[in-house]
């Protein structure tokens, strides 16, 4: 298929579906345009493949180290997805919880808050999509 | 003993002090004049006491979380610091090198960039200190 | 009762209530769940206990200075509530803008602008919850 | 006319208008008020007079260099005004795609895809503007 | 003198003189080269002129306010020179601590911590410059 | 050659010392060790092959990003490197000077003043070098 050629690309696409859904990621990939596509196909290959695909930590640890960072930099929309393949990742809701704590210490208490209202919300709705 | 009275500064003390090494931090307690212990002293309450002295997660894990946000934030000084504290965890060379990997991706090539070399530096200082 | 056992806890929570409004304070410590009740106890020990609590600055100083960090950093959520306990702690609406003047100048035009637009809506909200 | 009486102001004013649109900046200085007044002003004169009334770098390089700066710094408000000013002045969409492809190495995967779903949203308008 | 004509320039040396030092401020003018004096100068008008020369906030509380945003964007080198200009405004060493502490809670303590080192530095450097 | 197999490492390690100087970019792989050689190669592929090797922008425009971006993010080693590259790519003083200036409005005084000085250190470095 035209764009999903490479190897790292296959390998990145698993990756994301394994963490993030299947049917989230194909869905978002089949709508994404001629001016997103780049982006998506980029992102599939060096997070997905490259990074993700690392074993060097598993991907449980690399989701908790993606809700710190996300967290760190105000990226919300994204640590809510994070928040999500978190849990999809056997990732608990005290280990988020705890997460988000050390966020509070280290980013300043304006960042965590921020942080427990985009992560609350998320949990709320996996928890309804897994009912 | 005076400011070091509460509960919590001794269980932050302990906790500092077997992350980043005794000899280390109990110098720079005593070097603290009356202009910086007020911070020491809330950090050691509020990061090592409250935050690390949470076991939900151990603190191999905590030292990941600290190197992605550290270099997510550009905070090289405590970086340096915390490369150390999570050799003396028991991170290897390795999972510190990933966890910067994914620092890449995540937060651009720049602040990757700079991490690698603040931790460059800091592995080959705890390797001196430690041969 | 449960959680709110310290001192420096019930010290931050008169602080809070002082300068966020009593019943809105008071409200929101009851809506918090297991998930945010431990982000809401160490935020008010630390911030409103310890920092608030320390009577070097005066909490209209200390208004000011939250006006401008939170404008620095882009977090809204927190300017909009601290743009209301700046005029709940005597702050004018004259002195709000100086500060956002300020942040133009030392954090950029797109800092400043949005901080505008959240600090507009804030005092206006603020207006009518006191007509 | 009150507080447009300075030569930088006017000069910024036109600048401004020749990017952004004359009937949106036309309105929105119409639309300030007492508050907001003395920020747009500011903006006007050292943002769109000092800076882009300096014909060293062509209005469309200037605006390349905001899309990327803006996405740098998460200011998403007025990326989307800067993407439809792009548009204005000849700036492609390929070209916008194209900056947004650099932030995603330089800022890293959330600030890219952030920005990208910003400048998609201000892309259509655009569009529909001017279809 | 060339470049130096406007009176917001005019009113903004005089700003910058009196919080940061006559032969300092006069020193570094005399020191620009062409690459720099444009932004000297700018900066002089914009921020010394229109914002330190809006009196609705005296020169003592745009010091503390500065020390907080510079804080919070890891600002080091405006910092240490904000620091000094504090302490020439008055504000007293106990207020600088009492600003930094309050930046630990909102922008994290590795932030915090790196401001106190700086602010460690710049007052004992003015304390040596004044003795 | 190991790690060195990818046609888009090739590509970009081409981009690479066009940009930035054959030497210093032979020197600088070469004398990557285990540790920082994933993250050389992830940048050359990634960056200066994805990114720099896409023409829809020419490297003159994407070095004019480039200081725009690491000015608004702080990043000096990097500023210092693209700096030089620029000179490289046929960018003037002047106009890196003007982007500097763009960055003063739209990122604040404190990170372009901090820009100028890493600028001025850079293109000083640059002429002796190519003196």
């Amino acid at each position: 298929m035209q764009d999903r050629d490479s190897e790292m690309f296959e390998k990145g696409f698993e990756n994301r579906k394994k963490v993030l859904g299947a049917t989230h990621v194909e869905n978002s990939w089949k709508r994404a345009d001629d001016f997103n596509r780049p982006v998506q196909k980029l992102v599939t290959e060096y997070c997905w493949g490259e990074v993700w695909g690392d074993d060097t930590l598993d991907h449980r640890t690399r989701s908790l180290l993606n809700l710190a960072m996300l967290s760190a930099m105000g990226q919300h929309h994204e640590l809510a997805v994070h928040v999500k393949g978190a849990l999809n990742n056997g990732v608990t809701r005290d280990e988020i919880q705890a997460v988000l704590m050390q966020t509070l210490v280290y980013c300043g208490a304006p960042a965590a808050l921020a942080a427990f209202r985009t992560a609350s919300h998320a949990i709320a709705e996996w928890c309804e999509e897994h009912a």
